[in-house]
């Protein structure tokens, strides 16, 4: 039979153990347009903490009493599907689940650029590609600019600490605490920051960047993003990924240096990485040409079983990552 | 003898009149390329604030035991530049001081719209200039878009509005008190928010808004901004202004909504009005034909004489002003 995380409860602050429940369930029969996946690899990413939440988002929120859903690579085992055979190594967003029954077209056969199948949940994934484009397209970064990216130990800031440095650009990331850095810095970064580490987040900054920072790409939120604001160059542009540090809270986020928007013209766009689906042939190419030419490398921490999954998913949010966290099976 | 307006200490917080002192001054002799200008009216602004700390930042600070400078309109009363003859009127920015001896280089004769001339100093002037192009460039402000716009019944609000009505836009304003509502709605405002009557700013502005806001147009931060985040629609633009609710206060601003600038792919720029300066003549062209075909009024808060410059100054910060803040000489 089987199996499938559902959630029990929505959480208040930090997702606990007792919010989700893995129960059997019946992933349903196959009809027209359908296919039947063996899961074989699953990821947990902190925009999930966002669809816990019942309220009205870019997703819908998860239904309580309901499996879960995510990103997900596994091998077709059945399918009523032109085009998809038994066999193909697939991805798709029907995960928290050792089996999934969906629609064909919301499944991807995988690219074949020589990488583990997995890389395709990370680095050549939905993170690889909000790194790609949030840098590239939202920040609009070239060639000369100074990148400070936070999390940058994390699946999507460790692509960006590699994109930015295969353009040409100095990048400057932020982890917690002297493994992460060090890693961080074998990427290629300039300086990493460990915003664990005894010390002002802003003096850390303003040391690592003493020129200042012409992007900020976002995956933190509160201080990280106020000191952003503080160091800043004029026409400094900020991606707005993610705000981690913000997503158990229920504290409002405090800022100091947010003015500096209005003297330095600042500007902070948000976005999503659904809105640059229609350019994942250009993001396949130009990545896949860093892959070949042996500028992008992945590291992954891996929890074994399904029912190591909201253990995994926890994890973000302690910290407990370096590079992508995935779920094997 | 001349007199001027100095700075004799730093404000901390609101601006005291012990920070100033009113002085006689010897405005110098005239040499090649100078004019002597007597100055009839005087302008104050919320920016001027920002000079008056000790930090680096798009203008240089005022320094201790000097006068002042800012926006002045009057007429010239000795010349020695090409160009400018005596009985000229123009404006500057050498103002606090009823008499300014200046490069003609940094004076603008008054182009003849059919107005009166401290016109210029408001809704034809930089606060005007603010208005139209960080409304309609740095926002990005379309026919058909629902526009929200705080300090609605300062000078650069009440622009705001009447631009964005004779552009076919939704016009939201916010003002404090009811009167200054009723002055927002009779320049054509489709709601004015009473941000100081009793009730959640949120609930207000969603009231005024219920199908939300493609445009925020900022001059208070602080409360404003955060229920600008709450209440924005996807790809919504903010165009930061001022932030005049923090300009006095040394405590951080609270965000309870900051989050939607991702989620809603929200787009905030900050901007200062000097970089639009090599497009007054489209400025110019654009509101001279408002102004004729009368879709553009003004309202003025005059203060009477040099004396009073520091009462009107503080009154930007209490609300003191309908309009326009000035001061007759």
């Amino acid at each position: 039979m089987a199996r499938a995380w559902h959630l029990i409860s929505r959480p208040e602050a930090m997702p606990q153990p007792e919010n989700f429940e893995l129960k059997e369930f019946d992933p349903g029969a196959l009809s027209g347009g359908k296919i039947r996946v063996k899961n074989s690899w699953l990821t947990v990413d902190p925009y999930m903490r966002g669809r816990m939440r019942d309220v009205k988002s870019y997703v819908p929120p998860f239904q309580i009493g309901e499996p879960l859903e995510g990103g997900a690579i596994g091998q077709v085992i059945e399918s009523q599907a032109d085009g998809f055979a038994v066999g193909d190594m697939v991805q798709h967003q029907v995960g928290w689940r050792d089996e999934s029954v969906l629609d064909a077209a919301g499944a991807q056969k995988l690219p074949d650029l020589g990488v583990p199948p997995q890389s395709f949940l990370g680095y050549l994934g939905m993170p690889g590609m909000t790194a790609y484009f949030g840098l590239l397209d939202v920040a609009q970064a070239k060639e000369g600019d100074i990148v400070f990216v936070s999390g940058a130990a994390g699946a999507v800031g460790s692509t960006v600490i590699q994109v930015a440095k295969a353009k040409g650009m100095t990048a400057i990331g932020s982890a917690g605490g002297a493994d992460k850095c060090d890693w961080v810095k074998s990427l290629g970064a300039d300086a990493c920051i460990d915003y664990k580490s005894d010390g002002s987040l802003l003096e850390k900054l303003m040391d690592a960047a003493p020129k200042g920072l012409d992007v900020y790409f976002d995956n933190v939120g509160g201080e990280h993003l106020d000191v952003a604001f503080a160091v800043a160059n004029p026409g400094a542009r900020f991606a707005e990924c993610g705000m981690i540090s913000a997503y158990n809270s229920t504290e409002p986020m405090e800022f100091r240096y947010i003015m500096n928007v209005i003297g330095k013209g600042i500007m902070m766009k948000g976005f999503i990485v659904t809105q640059f689906m229609a350019r994942a042939a250009e993001f396949y190419q130009d990545m896949g040409a860093m892959v070949a030419s042996g500028k992008l490398e992945s590291q992954e921490t891996v929890h074994e079983g399904l029912e190591s999954q909201v253990d995994a998913f926890r994890g973000l949010f302690t910290g407990g990552n370096t590079g992508k966290m995935l779920v094997k099976l």
